[in-house]
């Protein structure tokens, strides 16, 4: 029996072209143990520095400290109710829809919500177009769901290419996958090409019959240059779901916490929401970590202080710049 | 555009024969929101009525309470290195085993853990042997990955038929899921079943020239009569994948915290921990909940007090006798 039978072969066939990203911090992980904590600067993966609000602080030890029995049980698969209904407050506040908790789904970070909504809109080779440069994973999550990854070009500003994404949309397209502000680029999709984008997949939905999403991965809303505007898409194309995660905002990346925030154009959020739970519980996720929704049921609008972030961008641009390399400003 | 195309047709087909268990614990909670705490006697799902040992209570407000930078952050996605030695050594006492760290993820929950393990195992078409009757949700743990469902019976005291088991087995087979103590029927699989069961799936695994792996589903270990054995099939059946949870044992299934440990019997555990890593990212995991690894690493063997279970087991075992009915006792 030959040790290469060990594992699937369409997994070894992965782990042979594997992410150098992972590879890179895992490293820098072992030689930080050999070396001490300053031994060693990682800017492998995007691991945040700054450390939590002090918000969340209170409210870990607030929820730690709490004797009501019963905190720790399962609960219904999209979340606690007092989560879901102050992540729809917050949400409803800060883009002036009327969402409502049942709307929300608490989610295993925003990778694990965008997992469960492609389970819940995927058939077999539907596809999902995927503007390029992206976060490699994604490939990943379209194809755990058999679906087909369409990659499109973006312009020579790393904006959205409307042209090009009018041109790969077929009968197939189920969603497009956009995450803004970008990562890799620091870019932000203005609200001029996110209008026009919004036309053209109303557009082909109604040609199509069906309902081409537009999920937008955000986990790096709240982390941009003062006086840049992140549109909230969702005001603009009603048929977007917002996959998101408190992994950046909070510096909770470890700990699993996002949200799935259903937009209003979905006319039955009610079975969407049964989708959503059911493919939460048979990937194996069944709920967000409840001691995660009990804190962010209690913490308000905190978020981290990115003057670091900021200052560490400045430093950056402006040491490429008089290196002589032209870019494109991360915003 | 008309509503049944917002999901997918498959889940739509899923819903339609949705989870009765599940249906039922959610009428239960609305029905305790509207009457009260006392007001709904819920025998549903498996949601432990026995709070967590004060060994949790105490790790955990230790960790809220704990300034160290970093608590948060992003790790290696098989775990934090010092919740997977305590695992280790904690498995490795109990076994006599000599399971290293290196044979050891951290998981989210048991469901998370065999999600993980079946997408690093199965190729396309790859059979998986369950006896009968079963966790329904191994069913779509499966069909997530591509792999087959071939369902075996038990015999009538619900203990593995090895004779079915061997006719089930073909080239294709690529594990059997066992889960002992069963839900939901309450059995432990005897040690002397469990002998010829690794027999036949050491021949079979000869014959066809890739292991067959018997992956052992243990979140019941620790909730068993006094007296009764169970025996660690690792010790049994060196190729046996164990994925196992605290939501049982600590009373923490809404934490999701859960662990794999491979079996000695597989030669190269490192490929196999980066195809579970591999899995872990893709499928929007990325790793157990950071906290709940703290509070593991620091809990020792710590486990709740299963007398009310024993008492609750022994009234229903009488009662049931006394309305005449026949029964197999559960362990």
């Amino acid at each position: 029996m030959t040790r290469q039978h060990e594992i699937a072969t369409r997994i070894q066939d992965v782990l042979d072209r594997a992410s150098l990203i992972r590879q890179m911090f895992e490293e820098g992980e072992r030689l930080r143990r050999e070396r001490g904590p300053d031994g060693v600067i990682d800017l492998s993966l995007g691991n945040p520095v700054v450390e939590p609000p002090q918000a969340f602080k209170d409210a870990l030890l607030s929820v730690a400290s709490d004797p009501t029995p019963g905190q720790h049980r399962y609960m219904p698969n999209p979340g606690l109710p007092e989560a879901r209904e102050a992540v729809a407050r917050r949400y409803a506040r800060s883009t002036g829809l009327d969402v409502t908790p049942d709307h929300v789904v608490l989610t295993v970070g925003a990778a694990g919500g965008l997992n469960i909504v492609l389970k819940a809109i995927l058939d077999p080779d539907d596809e999902v177009l995927i503007p390029v440069p992206y976060f490699v994973e994604y490939l990943f999550y379209v194809e755990n769901h058999q679906g087909r990854v369409v990659l499109v070009p973006t312009t020579d500003r790393f904006d959205l290419n409307l042209e090009a994404i009018e041109r790969s949309i077929t009968p197939k397209t189920r969603a497009i996958l956009v995450n803004s502000p970008n990562n890799p680029t620091g870019v932000v999709y203005p609200r001029s090409t996110l209008e026009r984008l919004a036309e053209i997949l109303t557009q082909a939905s109604q040609r199509h019959g069906r309902p081409i999403y537009l999920l937008s991965d955000e986990p790096y809303r709240h982390i941009v240059v003062p006086g840049v505007e992140v549109p909230h898409i969702q005001t603009i194309y009603p048929q977007t779901v917002v996959a998101t995660s408190h992994s950046k905002d909070l510096g909770l990346p470890g700990e699993r916490i996002g949200q799935v925030i259903l937009g209003l154009g979905i006319e039955d959020p009610s079975t969407f929401v049964s989708a959503l739970s059911f493919s939460m519980r048979a990937l194996g996720f069944v709920n967000a970590p409840a001691l995660m929704q009990r804190i962010l049921a209690r913490i308000g609008d905190a978020s981290i202080d990115t003057t670091l972030y900021h200052t560490n961008r400045t430093l950056l641009v402006e040491s490429l710049r008089t290196a002589g390399l032209e870019l494109i400003e991360p915003q």
